[in-house]
């Protein structure tokens, strides 16, 4: 115990911790043969279904700021960002494992509250947490999770695949996040009104598509699907490169959330300009042949996310194209993020600052 | 590109890096239905096998020193410590995800040994890279590796299950890798002998005993079983606390290479005190009932690395008890390594500097 009653992990050690994690694991659910607590896990897949994985990292500085995020808000998107790239596939979420190595002088509570996070959206999705390690760290926070799921293996979507004539289809609105994420950049802890609030939401608390990237995938609706991580522009590019296609985005069509267009206008922007560039927004970016159109705008009144069609898959000598009523727009400047590049966004106009 | 003609990883960007590690990989193995670069990775398992996983961590400064280790070796570890725990299961490794943080400053050169490495490991044991995350790091290291595996339900082997009277059996030798990791620490480049090279090759570049763990758990001759990780008595107590039983070691019985022996006689240490703190070994630690003796003699002929008989399993309230010719030996400054409780051994005594 330290002064302020808190406890650092250097108190509890390593099996303490770990034991502690234990204590907070809801009971072992069906398909974990055995969970935490030994070598490895042992679990089970339906029969006859292929096994999907992912795996994120997460680091300190990087991805996320430690002065603008909580814990608890950590712990959630940490499964988050997961469970969409499983969704993006098509796959039901099964298992994670968690490999996170933590500063010593971090105290248990951060902890606590990071897995209580972390759990909160385990139990949303009925995803059983069965393994994982814990490490010092000398200095910042790293947190990488891995996410096992299953699939038929003839519905499982891939990047590759789309076809030209292809209806493209986002679900939800994009550039809340990008714009959240600037929010909390300039605010530094001063309030924020209900429509910034929402925005910052959006980018500390993603919601995965998970229930709608399996409808996708069961229904065979599409020939591509990737979740937006990197930005529209990003993403649909590795979709047109491992399908050999182009495409075509109608700015003005690209789905926008109520509180990113009433900030826009009091900024003076054009608010597809956001969700053009923005990253982490975690929806389902998918292509899809005319013929399910009718199915997919039922699907947009059933969703609470929605679903909208954005443009067209078109040759690949046709290239990745922008347009809105003005015409084919410069998307030079709008390129996605690049960890090691650094080549994020350009600065926001002074208008904006 | 930079003076010295290497190429810095800001400058090769995210997807030149994971283009640059794709283009290393062999030929899609089968039971990879979609490998690297998609959402998720898509595979298949055997018919009536579980899936068995687990995750391991890596940091710099906190299980490796760059100063001390080349990043081929780096990347052979990563795998072999991963390789170690599902042969712990007895489970047969098929699938691995790489998630690895990574300074900007960094060469490229470096990442390619780092990948030889871990591939020609991947490759010695069939295993399939099949997907990963990368990203910058604002100043060290981390790399986790999860792995994946199968084997049939009734046949792997846990912690649990260790029976009063139970043979304890190790393979390999124990003791050499911390011996190693001291050798590297104090020589600090200077030369080393036959004996030192020996040691510090098991602690730089362990092998996994991935092969002895399948026959162990397919002949069902192991109880209880785990690696050698945290040393002989912490990864001992693990089984004993999960099968509430007790043990008794018998010192002198635990094998010892040659050169840690012929390196203890020169400092007039007793051998078997650094094999009973040591960890890192990566050795099968199992207990067997007494009509199995027979068979796995038989297998200690077989193995290069053997197995030998170095104790055995009492009631729990016996506690875990270690004896020499001179009776019972106090244990407690012989505890194992955890990472936040920084509780490694007792320095070096004078002798061995």
């Amino acid at each position: 115990m330290i002064a302020d009653g808190l406890v650092e992990l250097r108190e509890l050690g390593e099996f303490g911790l770990i034991a502690r994690i234990k204590e907070k694991l809801p009971p072992q659910a069906q398909g974990v043969i055995k969970g935490i607590g030994d070598d490895g896990a042992i679990c089970s897949l339906a029969k006859d279904k292929a096994l999907v994985s992912t795996v994120d990292l997460l680091v300190e500085g990087i991805h996320f700021d430690l002065t603008y995020t909580s814990p608890y808000f950590l712990g959630r998107k940490s499964l988050a960002v997961n469970l969409s790239d499983l969704a993006a596939m098509g796959a039901k979420p099964l298992y994670a494992l968690i490999s996170i190595a933590l500063p010593s002088c971090l105290k248990v509570e951060f902890v606590d509250e990071f897995i209580s996070g972390f759990l909160e959206v385990a139990k949303e999705n009925e995803v059983s947490l069965i393994g994982g390690d814990t490490s010092a760290s000398p200095d910042k926070l790293f947190i990488s999770v891995t996410l096992l799921g299953e699939g038929a293996k003839e519905q499982l979507v891939c990047r590759q695949g789309a076809l030209v004539g292809d209806d493209i289809y986002i679900t939800g609105t994009l550039g809340d996040s990008l714009w959240g994420m600037k929010i909390l950049q300039q605010k530094k802890g001063r309030p924020f009104s209900a429509a910034e609030s929402f925005l910052v939401s959006r980018h500390l608390n993603p919601t995965a598509r998970v229930k709608e990237g399996q409808i996708i995938a069961q229904r065979n609706l599409a020939h591509a699907m990737i979740d937006v991580s990197d930005g529209l522009l990003s993403d649909l590019g590795h979709i047109c490169t491992e399908s050999k296609v182009g495409a075509t985005i109608w700015a003005e069509e690209i789905p926008l959330s109520s509180s990113l267009k009433r900030l826009a206008q009091e900024k003076g922007e054009a608010p597809w300009k956001m969700a053009l560039m923005g990253g982490e927004d975690y929806e389902l970016l998918f292509t899809a042949p005319a013929e399910k159109a009718a199915e997919i705008r039922e699907l947009n009144k059933e969703w609470d996310c929605g679903v909208t069609k954005i443009g067209q898959i078109e040759i690949l000598a046709h290239g990745l194209v922008v347009k809105n009523a003005h015409g084919v727009i410069d998307i030079h400047q709008c390129r996605g993020y690049d960890h090691f590049a650094k080549s994020f966004l350009p600065p926001l106009e002074p208008s904006q600052r």
